[in-house]
């Protein structure tokens, strides 16, 4: 169930690569590589820095398969993929929950202090993001607007309260994933921290709920 | 034979790097800064990647002094580099194949699957030209211009097909070598995959067969 | 004493950071995030190409308390620590000498040769400015102005020498943090390698002896 979470949310995140790709023009193979950055670049980077290699995603290949899926769908379907995405932002908002409270419970196994694990769930669930858009030599959208890693720190900050208070890491991690979804969803639903209109235009995918330009 | 390969092809890296740094009109240190990281990038990230650390190319330090020759010839000699530029493509196209070869064997040495193994061949040859570009804020080469990245991924299915097949390592990564290094020298023959005009100014020295500006 | 300078140094360097993030009207989470990469990112880098993981930076939880600090006083009383920008350039110097001594002792215990050793000296001393700079979608300071990242591959360079001719580690790395220090101060106070009049709006704080903008 969690790893079905897991390869959705990481299908999602390609999906938000390859219509960044898309929107810069790419050819197939820069959009597939955008999917694939954005889908388990964040993940990569945590596993990197931890140390825990061959990093997770080159281990299981069903997250790449995701990615790779990602961009192929977007590639030949993108009016469809634009015109079911309030579907779209819902599993990202899942993906983005799950990614936060995975990506905390991993640091704090690996022995990381509190603002260690806090820093590594908002890496995982944004750390992708961030590439995707450095390499479209975009301001990364977690710098300029608050709100998507912000619901990625709050879940880690739970997923540390209720670990201290000696529940169960199932559980714990449980709750940080649908408290962090629940604020983004929220979000998304009350338009919190709009845009800027004179930034609308480089608003990346995820970060709206309106389908991408195309 | 293959590590004298290996170097010619990291200093040959190294040259586009340079070149790179000296149109964006960098310092000294610049110019050299940017020949190492193309020169040894995709290596680095491929290490970090798979936890082969220290990465290879800080133990055996002969990686770094042919990035640190490349540096150097374009700093003293750009013009005559520029002028045998036929022969920086065609030991470009070289270093090509083999970086996807060895990139694509490191990575089945570390037990990773079909779709890894791909990728890393793509990451070990197109590393370091994706780290260059986007230190100087340019579109990486590889998202919008398909053929170099392409040839590379062919090499790596290469070497998975023959390695599947049982065929010994040094078969598979020879083969996989040269059918890359011929896909890319074909290409710049042909001239497969054109820049588009308006974007001709910002085409990378590596995938133009004609001499950089500088 | 040396733990103390180092923590300095990393809450300097997110002083930077932060500045930057400023500077680019980025909100306090985008202010934070640069703070952090440019506090301890030079570090990261050199844990993950050497092996050491988790990284430092994760291990100690001071250093990111360090970062946090950083961006916390620059969101609060940015105009108060601009007034006192000469001493933060003075702390600045004391970090960079003390990052580029450090990253060549880890450097040498890690078996690197050495051009890897100086490289490491470079990459920890500035691998925080790139990553701020690159984020913000700045050509990297040291790419095109010298001094800087030159101290620091002095002060590896010393560290080297000392550590060949059998001198004991804390003296290489003392004499080595204080060559680094006392070039960039001269260089601070002597004016030495001046931005050229048309980059000087994209100079980074620190490389620059005047307060940032805001």
């Amino acid at each position: 169930m969690l790893y079905a979470l897991d390869l959705i949310g990481t299908f999602v995140f390609a999906l938000s690569g390859a219509f960044k790709g898309r929107k810069h023009e790419l050819d197939w193979l820069g959009v597939t590589v955008l999917a694939v950055l954005t889908g388990v670049g964040g993940g990569l980077m945590r596993d990197m820095l931890l140390g825990d290699t061959p990093a997770a995603a080159f281990r299981d290949e069903w997250y790449l398969v995701a990615c790779l899926l990602g961009a192929g769908v977007v590639i030949v379907a993108a009016p469809g993929v634009a015109k079911r995405w309030n579907r779209v932002m819902i599993a990202d908002a899942v993906g983005l929950g799950l990614f936060a409270a995975l990506g905390a419970a991993k640091a704090a196994e690996h022995g990381l202090g509190p603002i260690g694990v806090v820093m590594m769930a908002a890496l995982t669930a944004t750390g992708g993001g961030v590439i995707r858009d450095a390499l479209v030599r975009e301001l990364p959208a977690i710098l300029h607007k608050g709100f998507y890693a912000t619901a990625a720190l709050i879940g880690g900050i739970v997923f540390l309260g209720l670990n201290a208070l000696d529940f169960s890491e199932p559980f714990a991690l449980g709750a940080a994933a649908i408290v962090c979804s629940a604020l983004r969803f929220y979000a998304l639903v009350k338009n919190v921290n709009l845009p800027k209109a004179e930034r609308l235009n480089q608003a990346p995918a995820e970060l709206s709920n309106q389908p991408p330009e195309k």
